[in-house]
Parts: structure tokens; C-alpha cells; sequence
């Protein structure tokens, strides 16, 4: 069924000739404005290092740790885009302040109080255009919370910055297309109102096409596109040809003539959109369809008495690639069909 | 808000009294028959052992890497309840037997086959009593497995087992119970079809006590009532103060007056259950709801104007608890609202 049969399941395959024309084209399709892909995506330095030589400016990361680890690894200019509170994290950004250029991402004068006490920070303050999740709508709400954030002692507004979380959901590319040209739109606006030059950066992979290119955007934040994933493929700006990371599985069981069972479960998938039909594909086998996932288990229907036999081996496509990185210490990286190497995933688990 | 402020977050909190309070519970509830925990749902050595000391009779893993884990610590009791494939897993499985009385359940002859490869091996043929997942009908269809699997030199068929994971989908105590005693009941007519003695092991945390009671039961498998979450709760088995793990967070943002962020996503808490109202609660905040996590952020909702400032800490209960222990290195021990100390989560990420 698949090559690599020294690798034992499960595992994460990641298919290292496909993450190289996946970093490729997003890099060409970014021309002329800045990349800053999302290490969160990989959690893996090897990787983040090839998206700096590909062309990337800097990486974004969620969490200090995450930023420690890919500092530690050579990166040298970051965006921690999470609001930062408490000593303890002060400490640490302070300290990682001292061997990368750091900017931080926030969405509120409480917070860049606690990140001023680390010395002069470089901010994005962060703008809601339509996920409900940080940040004020844009306009004057955004402009009055610049305003007051500008005012911190050793807060230096570097720029917006926005997450199209929201894209997700479209179903069609024109519908991406105007999210994307939308969210860029109204931090330009937004922006404008203020009255000072800021930096435009939007986030997303299924956005980041169409943003790159909108007037006005200095920098794109996509993560998922080095793996790509079912949603992305759902979303249509992914095949199963661009998918680099798979879930190597083996059937365990056929306890019923239309019921295959496999020895990854959520456990090595997550549930993230789990119930939704096609959440996760069967890679090369459109005939098999997976129902559930329990932990160690997951549960595929298949055309009575056809489908797989116990033992054969099937490649899974994640419904959503980057907490599954999370969940492997070690990826195993693939090129040809053949294992070439493994890959540590340095910055799995780090929460904090 | 909590005590412990010298940890940072997001954490995992274990209360180590409620943990000994859950464990000595279930202890008293199953006694007469052998009682066998889940280690998935902690996955930390400390407290497999604090179980045995207790009056477990051994425990039940999933996957080889756990048990090789709890085999280190010291168990030498394992019930592998998952079918085992291939050869990396079967020369592990026959290192394992070395050192620990190990027993493996299985749904097929194939697998019987493989695991016959490590010499005389003593299984449990799993039973579908209506999860659809692994094994066959209860009844002739069973038997005529076993008779199948009994063949298969070096195997000896030691017992029935069954995972009643449709049992949380029930919405009263008298369905739980019915569901416990119908999966007890289809077992021990089973064996009795068969015509030898067999163990007959359930599991499940929502039907152990119920199982544990019913005539013909030898043994039970519960993995969740060493921590319990908000499914527990919702089933009517637990309450906020029988609940041993927690997720510590901090809110990082209060971006609308009815809306705050905390630094706790699918990251510390997964997706299990995600969209459900009350899949996940704030404890001892009933007023407070959570909507939506992403990786990591959580974002809750509260009245207008109302609910927590930034830096106040809450404690989240998880939807479920077993993967959530899978995401953490360590945990934070504490007893009577101080910090104690760390648990290894050593068993964490034992995918194969």
C-alpha cells in the first residue's frame, strides 16, 4: 500500500519534496511583501529553517516556548503574536529579547503595560475583521485603542495585525477572496484613520494568496500551507498532491464486512472537526471513508466485504495539520516513497 | 482567584486529594471483583502506583509504550487491551512478557496469529455490546470467533472483554445502568454459549459501579474516575468537587464586554467535544461560558461589563481528560490549594 516499511505505525510522515514546493510557491506567491509563515504549523526547526532560506523574513509563533525553541535553533527575528502577561513570561521575553528581534501582538493598554516593563517593544496591535476572537472592530475603536496604547512608555506601534480564522468557513474561492481582500482593506483603513504608517499583516493559508497581493498588505502569516490538510483541501486551495503530512496507519481489525478499524485514533489525528462528514481522507482511496475516531482507534466504512485487510497500511489526511504536530515527538520525513529522515519536533507541548 | 500563583500557565493541576478520594471510591465500589484502571486517562507512573497500592489487581493500557512506561515504574500486571500487529510491536510485546505478566485483547484470528509469534499468550476476545468498534455480536457470532481463535497454538483464551463507550451518550443513571448490566449480560451468555469459564471484563468509568455489581462480572476497566471532567458531570457521575484535573489559565484579553480570552486552547484542553454547549466549564464560575477554542486561545462569554480582568486566573474542567494528560510533559500536584508538586506525565505520547 505505502513504501517505508521500516517506519512502524502510527506516525507522521511528512513528505519533504512536497513541503519543498509548498514553501516555494507560497514564498513566490508573497513576492514583493514580506512572509512571516507560522511555525506552528511544523513545530520543527529543520523546517522553519527552510522557510528562512526560502525566502521568509521572520517566523510568527504563538507561545514563548515555541519562540525559544526556533531562537535557539537560529531565528532571529520573531513575532510572538499572543498577548504576553505575568513575570514569569516577562522574564522569558526580556531574556529572548537579548538574542532575536522580538515584536509582540496585543490587544489592550493592560498588556502593553506588562510587556513595556521588558524595555522599548515593538507592537502589532491586533484588529477583529471577523473572528470574534482578539482584538476591536477596525476603525475607530481600533484607532481609539492605538491611541491609548502609543501613550505606554517604551510601546512603539509597530503596526495591525489581524487572523482570518474566519475563512474557514467559506465556501467558495470568490468568498476567500473577499475575506482576504476585506481584512486588508479594513486595517489599511483603519490605519489611514490613525493617520501614521503602519505595518499590514494578515494572517491564514487560505487567504495569504489573495491578501499578498491586495495594495496596501506588508506582511502574510500563513502556517498550514507547508503541510496543507483536509480543510485545505475542503477550502480548495489544496490537492491531495500538496498534502505533506500524512498519518501512517495499519489496520488492526475488520469486525464487520463494511468496517475497517486503524491504529490511529485521535491520539494522533485530534478531534479537530471531528463528526463532519470528510473531516479526515483516506489518501488514494476515495473508496474508504472514516467515521470516528476514539483515542487509539479510528473507524472506517468501507463497500461490504471490499476494503482493506488487517495489516495492510493506509496514509491518513488530517482534518487540520497543526495540533496533530503537536502530538509527535518525531516526524518521519520521506522523499520518493523511501524514509530519508527523522525530524525532531522540538517545539511540541510548549504551552507556556 | 486560585491559589498556586507560582505557577505559571497554562498547567495542568492534578488535586492529589481528590485523586486519592476518586481512587479509594472506585476501590470500595468494586470489591469482590478485580478492578483494572485505564492508565490513558493520567498516563503518569506516580499515580498507576498509587491504584495498585490502593487495591488495583493491575492495569489496562493501550498502547505498547504505555505499557512499557508502567512496566518500568513497576507494574507487572498489564492487560494490553488493543490487538497487536507486526513485527516491531511483537518483538516489543516479547521483551514486555519478560517482565511483566502481560495479557492482550484481540478481535481476530489474524492478530491471534501474530501474537501467538511470542509464544503461549493468554487473550481476551473483545465483544461489540454496541460501540461498533471492535469485535463481534455477543452471542453465536462471538463464539464461533473464539472457537477460531482457541485453535491458534499457543493462544489461550482467557476471557471476554468489552468497552461500553456508547454509554456516553446516555442522558439518565437508569440508561447507564441498563446499558452496564445489558453489556455484562451479553458477555457472561457468551461464555456460557461457549461452554468454558471465562473472565468477563468491562470497562468504562459512566457504567463501572453499575458493572461492578452484576452477577458474572470478574472484572472492571475504568480510566477516567482518577481525574474526571465535564462529560463525568454531565453524566451524573461526577461533580465540580469529585473533579481532580484541571487546566490553570490566565485570561490574556476582554476585547468586548462580553467576551474574554484566556491563554487555554485545543492545545491544553483538545477538541473533544468542541461546539457542544458545556463541554467545557470554568469552575465554580457558573457564570461564565465558554464558546470556541483555538489552538491557544479559549474564548468564553459573560454578561456585559461583568466576568474576569485580565491576569485573573480560572480553572478550566475539560470535556474529556484522558487525551488532555497526553499534552502535557508534567503536571502540577496540588494539595489543599498549594502547590506540592510535579507529576511526569511519563507515559505521554506513546503513540505506538
Amino acid at each position: 500500500m505505502t513504501g517505508y516499511q521500516e517506519i512502524d505505525t502510527p506516525a507522521l510522515i511528512v513528505d519533504l519534496d512536497v513541503v519543498e514546493a509548498n514553501v516555494a510557491e507560497m514564498a513566490a506567491a508573497c513576492r514583493g511583501i514580506r512572509l512571516r509563515p507560522h511555525i506552528k504549523s511544523h513545530k520543527m526547526p529543520e523546517l522553519a529553517r527552510l522557510q528562512l532560506a526560502a525566502g521568509a523574513s521572520g517566523i510568527t509563533c504563538a507561545k514563548l516556548g515555541e519562540a525559544e525553541v526556533m531562537a535557539d535553533a537560529g531565528c532571529d527575528d520573531i513575532l510572538l503574536a499572543y498577548p504576553i502577561f505575568g513575570t514569569p513570561k516577562l522574564d522569558r521575553l526580556r531574556a529572548l529579547k537579548e538574542r532575536a528581534r522580538v515584536r509582540v501582538s496585543l490587544d489592550s493598554v493592560e498588556i502593553a503595560e506588562q510587556v513595556a516593563t521588558t524595555g522599548r517593544t515593538e507592537v502589532f496591535v491586533e484588529v477583529d475583521t471577523g473572528l470574534r476572537r482578539l482584538g476591536r472592530a477596525p476603525g475607530a475603536p481600533t484607532v481609539a485603542l492605538l491611541r491609548q496604547i502609543a501613550k505606554v512608555p517604551g510601546i512603539v506601534v509597530a503596526g495591525l495585525l489581524t487572523h482570518a480564522g474566519h475563512s474557514y468557513s467559506a465556501t467558495s474561492q470568490e468568498e476567500l477572496r473577499k475575506v482576504a481582500e476585506r481584512e486588508v482593506l479594513d486595517l489599511v483603513e483603519t490605519a489611514a484613520l490613525y493617520g501614521e504608517e503602519l505595518e499590514i499583516s494578515v494572517g491564514s493559508t487560505p487567504t495569504a494568496r489573495y491578501g499578498a497581493v491586495v495594495e496596501g498588505v506588508t506582511e502574510v502569516r500563513p502556517g498550514t500551507y507547508i503541510f496543507n490538510d483536509a480543510n485545505m483541501i475542503r477550502l480548495g486551495v489544496a490537492t491531495e498532491d500538496t498534502v505533506a503530512a500524512r498519518i501512517l496507519t495499519t489496520v488492526i481489525a475488520r469486525p464487520a464486512p463494511d468496517r475497517f478499524v486503524v491504529d490511529a485514533g485521535s491520539k494522533s489525528l485530534t478531534s479537530d472537526g471531528a463528526g463532519t462528514p470528510g473531516w479526515i481522507l483516506v489518501a488514494g482511496r476515495p473508496d474508504l471513508e472514516m467515521r470516528f475516531l476514539s483515542e487509539e482507534h479510528g473507524v472506517g466504512r468501507c463497500r461490504p466485504g471490499e476494503g482493506p485487510a488487517i495489516g495492510d497500511r493506509l496514509e491518513l489526511i488530517p482534518a487540520h495539520c497543526c495540533p496533530v504536530s503537536n502530538l509527535f515527538d518525531v516526524a518521519h520525513g520521506v522523499r520518493g516513497g523511501r524514509f530519508d529522515h527523522e525530524l525532531l519536533v522540538a517545539a511540541r507541548g510548549r504551552v507556556r
